[in-house]
Parts: C-alpha cells; structure tokens; sequence
C-alpha cells in the first residue's frame, strides 16, 4: 500500500504525495517504511530557509519567489514551520494561494507543519517532509520559520542556503544586529524597501554584520519589494550562486555529512529508546525499576542495565 | 580500591569523600561503581537548593545557613553550581572560608561544580555529588546556583526545598516577579533587609507572587542580613517546617518517586548510547554509516537498525 502510494507521488500525484507528508509526520512503522523507500532518492533539492519576524513580510516574499522559480520551470515545495504564516491558516490559505496565482499549478506544493502534532519533535518531522518533497522531484524546496526556538534552529541546520529577512523601521534592527541574528544568513533581504530608512537598514546590515564567510561566500544585501514583486529575480540569482558557490567549494559535501551525522544519532536515539520503551510496556518492568530506584534498593544505572538486558533478551526471544 | 575509598569516606574521611566527589565528576565506570555501593545509602539528606542573582549575598547566607546549622549539631554539604560564587574561586575560597569560621569545622563539606568539566553533562554530575555527600551522612546539602541556564533549572528539581533569595533595589524586581523566576521558590529571602526598600518589596512579593501552593504549603517571605546572621535562624526553622510539610503531606515520596523516573531515563539513555558507541568505536562502523546516508544509500532509520544489531551482537559475544 505504501509502495503504491509512493509510486503514485512519483509519477506526480498530489493526493498521493499529501497522504506520504501526513504518514512521515504521523510517525511509527508507516513513516520509516516511507522513509526507507524514499530517502534514497532525496538528495537532489536545493532546501532553502527563510526566517524572519512576524511582520517582515516573509510569506509575500516566498509566494512571489515562488512564481518566479516556477517561470523558470523549477518545481517548488513550501515547508511553513510558522504558526503564524498564512500558509498555516487552513480555510483561508485556500483564497489567499489562489489570489496570488498558485493553486492551478501542480509545479508547487505546500505543506503546513503548524499543528505541531508531530510525534518524536517538530524537527525531525520537518527533515522528513523536506526529504519526501525532494524524492517526489521538488527542484527548490523553501522552509519558512519565525526564527525563533530551539526546534527551528534545528530546522534551519537542514537548509543548504539560509535567507533572513528584515523590514526597516522594526525599529530593534540593531538590537537583532547585535543578537547575532544575520549572521546565520547566507543572503540578507530587506523587505519593504520602499519604506523610508531601507537604505539605512541596508548599510547599517552591511556595517555590522559579518558577510564575508570563512568559506569564501560573500553574503549579499538585496532589497525587494515582494508584494509587487521588485527585487525578487535578484533574490533568485543569489540563491542560484549561493548553491554553486556550495558545489564549487565542496561546502556541498561537507554539510551532507554534517545533516548525515545529525540524522544518525536522532534516528539512534529515537531506536534505542523505542526498544527499551516497548519492553517496558510489555510489563510492570518500569514502574518495578522506577519503585526500586526511589526505594534506593538500586542505583539508577544498575537499574538501567538490568532493563536493558531484559528488553534485548526479549527481543531475542 | 573504591570499596577502601568508600568505607573511609564512610568513617567520616573528608579526603577519601573528596576522591569519590572527583571520581564521580569524572564519569565512567568508577562512577558507576561508587553509585553502585553509595547509592542505597542515599535518601536521608534533606536537599535545599539556594537560588538568586548574583549581588544577592547568597553566598554569605549559605555561610550563615550552615553555621546556623552546625550550632544544631546538623552536619552540612555545600555543592556550588554558580561559578561566580565565592566557593567556586579555588585560592580565595580557603581564606574566605576561615574567615567565615567554618573550614576547621569536620561537619561542612564544600564542592564546587564551576569546573564543569563533568562528563555526561552538568546536572547528572551535580545529582551524584549530591547523593555521595548524602550516602556519608550529610544531614543538610545546600546546593548554590545562579539561577539561569537549562542545567540549574534541572539541579534545582533535585532539591526538596527551594530558597529563591532577592535583594532591594536590584531595580527589576518586577520584572523577575512577571517572569515567574519566584514561582519555583518554597521560602522567599529579602537579603540585605537593612537596605530601604526591603519592606516594599516583602510586600510587592507577598502581593504578586502565588504564595499558596497546591499541595497546602504557604511559602513565607522573611527578611535577612546574612552578614550579621539576622533572620537565619528563621531561615533554618522554615526550612525545617517545609521538610516537615513535604513529609506530612506524602510530598516527599512523590518527589522521590518522579525524582527515580527522571534518574532512570537519564541512565538509560546513557546506558544505550555509550553500548552503541563503543560498538561504533571498535570498527568503522560509524564513519560507515555516516557515509551511507549522506550517499542517500539508505535512510537513517534502517542504517540505525543495523548499527544497533551489530552494537547487540557484539555484546553478546
């Protein structure tokens, strides 16, 4: 069933490919089983992150750097990890994607991850969804995040390129400068720079924060007006330089590795907990450990490998 | 060896309980023997945590919290997390704690944790320290800590008592009282209650804080001036009436037991993953593994799966 599924998504059904994003966030045998026969052919996608405060305009930007990647024939995947995004409002999302000339497009597909319903955390969940959109074919796959909280610097880490955007007159621009917020960015954008005080906030970006990297990148200030489209084709070629910019300095491979290790000790983590967990369920072993750890008839890690133990004969049986 | 350690430390030896405070910092498998014979002896201590910004006068409390104990006959363990504190400042602290009359005294014992060089992370080192210094017949351990960071939050959910100390004019008491910092506090202190202001804000505390507790206890607010020792014998009849309370209430048996379940998941993620690891060091199985899923040769999960059965396998021959 899953493997007609996936071939289903594939061959580009998008029904198909909602219910495999709804299994991998559900979690459980299902999701591994989508992920086992997926994540071999993920891989190719250029993930991007976007972050930025409530109030930058962020949602606007990406609805129009949609449009432009897909004149170009680019397929795109929208990832909103923002509760706060439109693109999480369910009923209204509907209106608002068809007034900005999306839906009718099978060429980009957006998924929500606001109901932070997802089992085992929001951050591997998101990894996930990310990986099924780039085996499905997504060419460019755009994670949207507040930029706030531990779970969406963990998402952040999975981007390849990150863009922070900012808007002038926030009126705490220096605040964020000095909160080190723009130096995670690979490519800065100031949003409504039609806005007086743009050009400031550009150079003051430009004065205090670190934009030539220790890799050799050369982080750009670009300026867009998103809701009318300015400055967006520009955000496109950066993002295109910043991704050959990865390839050429091998930067590409060494956070391949990096993402490769950080997924292996999760998918550990998660493994080795589920194993002692389901034996435990199986029997009043936890509460008997718990009972003879607060009792002090034990020490913790005794405890522990004695439940261990237990569980790996059990398995074994 | 650690069972001569043990035995001496049991006697009353301050080196010998010095030597097995460093083994337990240390980790490894002298930890766990020291746990294995230290830890059923464990649970009769009473454990205060003293929390407070720096500039309290903390410290000098603690000075006089356990001389005030001392004079009770009560033997006293001091573990200081904060490493602004003056017990953590090595040369200085010898002078400092003569100075204070207390270093000829057998029955206080100092530990400081500033080092944080602990394997395994700060708090499960500062939870075995505590349980040493219980095991050998501390009846108070009073642990310091400054109050912020993920690691105190968890030091602090080992104590049974929490003493959130404050001073006048620190200018943002408001501020600390919206942020909930008094919350977790069982006794409230206004130290240097000589200085103006002190009365206002006892009163500000008595007002915007939620003095009354779930479970029936009523956390008082007193006044002290560490330096000359007054109101610290308040202190020490109202850490003694909180005892009192979590006793009579079955409190502290809850306490235990949550305190053994939060122990227990600690040393089985512990246990795994070190079983892991050193499965993973012994071959390339890790580098291996790495490399396959940053290839996309197979998904994280399954790539896991196969590490944990070698890691298992390994074991059982």
């Amino acid at each position: 069933m899953t493997e007609n599924l996936v071939a289903e998504a594939l061959r580009g059904d998008r029904r198909a490919l909602a219910r495999l994003l709804s299994l991998v966030e559900n979690g459980g045998l299902a999701a591994q089983e989508v992920m086992r026969l997926l994540y071999p052919r993920s891989g190719r996608a250029h993930v991007v992150g976007i972050t930025g405060a409530a109030g930058s305009g962020k949602s606007t930007l990406i609805f129009s750097l949609a449009r432009a990647l897909r004149s170009q024939g680019l397929k795109v995947g929208i990832v909103a990890v923002d509760p706060t995004s439109p693109f999480s409002k369910g009923a209204l999302l509907g209106d608002r994607i068809r007034m900005q000339g999306l839906t009718s497009d099978a060429g980009v597909f957006i998924r929500s991850m606001a109901s932070r319903g997802a089992i085992g955390g929001l951050a591997p969940a998101t990894m996930d969804v990310i990986t099924v959109m780039d085996a499905v074919g997504k060419d460019v796959i755009i994670v949207e995040t507040v930029g706030a909280g531990q779970d969406e610097v963990e998402v952040m880490d999975a981007a390849h390129t990150v863009v922070v955007v900012t808007v002038p007159g926030a009126g705490d621009e220096i605040q964020a400068i000095k909160a080190g917020i723009f130096e995670i960015a690979h490519i800065l954008v100031v949003n409504k720079a039609d806005l007086p005080r743009a050009d400031i906030l550009a150079r003051q970006l430009a004065e205090f924060v670190n934009l030539d990297k220790p890799d050799g990148w050369h982080v750009p200030v670009l300026q867009t007006v998103a809701i009318r489209d300015d400055g967006v084709d520009e955000l496109v070629a950066a993002l295109q330089s910043h991704r050959e910019h990865l390839l050429q300095s091998g930067q590409l491979d060494k956070l391949r590795q990096g993402q490769a290790q950080h997924r292996l000790m999760a998918a550990l983590k998660e493994q080795l907990w589920d194993m002692v967990y389901q034996a435990c369920q199986e029997t009043d072993a936890w509460e008997e450990a718990v009972r003879t750890i607060a009792e002090r008839r034990a020490d913790p890690i005794t405890v522990a490998k004695g439940l261990i133990a237990r569980a790996l004969s059990l398995k074994a049986v």
